[in-house]
């Protein structure tokens, strides 16, 4: 581990993902643990940082060269993380080198760094470790203008102008289907593993058509299922297509006659990218981790710590 | 009690409520319980209902008098009620006489009636109860054509053509409301039971204006917090009023340019007739206690129970 030159993190609400960066800007060796932030009290950070670590740090320690730099995004910088780092407010690139975040640690053989997330004004939204992905897709594609986007708990769309973030746009998308498959009546007609891809696809084709439908027949999914019997199955691939379909719609601003990078390793992934093939003019899609630790490999150059990137 | 000519019930997912009905009409006693359908296998309900009622038919067979007839409206004729009642279809009249289904009953001092709740094909939506509110404001209103809205966990928007249901909507407004606000990340947002009538205001008519606004702006109340220091009594009452906003712009189809009739008693209901009062031929507001006695009073002198009505 002697080669090690630098150590990414991926620090969200419940990992933490790390990345021991060689020479080379290969990853070297990489760990995770269950600590995220939303266990964590800000005391712990640091513990639950050199509990995953340390074998990295101390390996490289004996040698008796410098503290390690580490870089982290994600909501490690949240009010509720190690140390609130302040959004930087759009439109700006990405990741900015004068605007990362040092954090002291007691232990000197670290030298932590975590990445800022960014803010809009108007309307009021925030990311934190979306931008570092972004950052990542963008250092293969520097003067990308289209649009980015995250699908998830809190899908993000994010629009690019010549390589900068000029706005973006959070949907509860993923949560949405959560609490409702969950906490909600529908979750009496929800009860399945199984997916009808049919049913599935016609939802989001009605709702990306007419956002506002998605809204007037989630009730309509329980009525189907007492009227018309409609299964388990059936109901829940068409509450995710109504869903999906709805934020589509409603991105459409976003998408329509432009290029889409899709960032993420869900299996809803290759379901947008379906849904908007036909629509844009070109979809491609990125893998989360490649993306984070290429944006994270761009912090750790514009701060010096990496020998190229 | 011996002038009791009839009992009604409104029996719903969460409550029993009973009325014993006297000859001329009015309320003579009146009970309730927390015996609702959600909380009762098919043998309970009957011992649930003799629990509440009694000591009225106690009273009113001593005299030897012929079995109380009892209707019922709502969540006991449901598959997970007393007995399934099957819906009848729209478009038809609220209440109907020769469909309302007789229920065995072990006791024979009762002779227990439940009315059928409504059904649409296309969309699929279903009705329990509301129907026969609807019933009940008919009843004074029978040549109506016009609106008819039940808001709450799903509010019903009902179209009505002189005197007959031809079609409805349900919206999840206060259930998507209940569970964004105790199980999404809006649940930290919104940690207030203080109401800022203000930014209720002004939600209800962005969202009523431009339906989609609602889903596009949810994540946007975490993001007001985070970065305007958004009070949770701001997010809150937006997240209300957004919430109610986008289902009057949804159901604008049932209400513009026409007469509504709000049914209700809950606290949303002004907030709904304010927001209405100016964009509508007319708005009333009819309690759903009376709404609902009225209603059962139809079906009980559309089978001869009722000496009048």
């Amino acid at each position: 581990m002697t080669d090690m030159e630098w150590i990414g993190l991926d620090w969200g609400t419940t990992n933490l993902r790390a990345y021991a960066i060689g020479a080379g800007g290969q990853v070297a060796e990489e760990a995770s643990s269950g600590n995220g932030m939303g266990t964590l009290a800000p005391a712990d950070f640091e513990p639950a940082l050199l509990d995953l670590i340390e074998p990295w740090i101390a390996a490289r320690c004996r040698d008796g060269t410098d503290a390690v730099p580490v870089f982290a995004c994600g909501m490690v910088g949240a009010r509720q993380g190690w140390c609130e780092v302040p959004y930087r407010e759009v439109p700006c690139p990405p990741v900015a080198a004068n605007e990362i975040t040092r954090v002291p640690t007691r232990d000197k053989r670290i030298e932590m760094h975590i990445l800022p997330g960014l803010s809009q004004r108007a309307p009021a939204d925030v990311m934190r470790g979306e931008e570092t992905q972004a950052a990542g897709f963008l250092l293969e594609n520097p003067r990308y203008t289209g649009a980015i986007c995250l699908p998830g708990t809190h899908s993000k769309w994010i629009a690019i102008d010549n390589g900068h973030i000029s706005g973006f746009t959070t949907y509860m998308t993923g949560e949405l289907f959560d609490v409702l498959s969950s906490h909600s009546i529908l979750r009496h007609t929800v009860t399945s593993d199984e997916w009808d891809e049919h049913a599935f696809r016609q939802a989001v084709e009605e709702a990306s058509a007419q956002p506002q439908r998605a809204v007037e027949t989630l009730f309509g999914l329980r009525a189907a299922a007492l009227v018309d019997n409609a299964s388990p199955e059936t109901c829940r691939s068409r509450l995710s297509g109504l869903l999906i379909g709805q934020e589509l719609g409603l991105a459409s601003r976003y998408w329509s006659d432009k290029p889409v990078a899709l960032i993420g390793s869900s299996a809803t992934v290759p379901l947008y990218a379906q849904a908007l093939a036909s629509r844009v003019i070109s979809v491609e899609t990125v893998d989360t981790r490649a993306a984070t630790l290429a944006g994270l490999a761009v912090a750790a150059a514009k701060s010096g710590a990496a020998s190229h990137g």
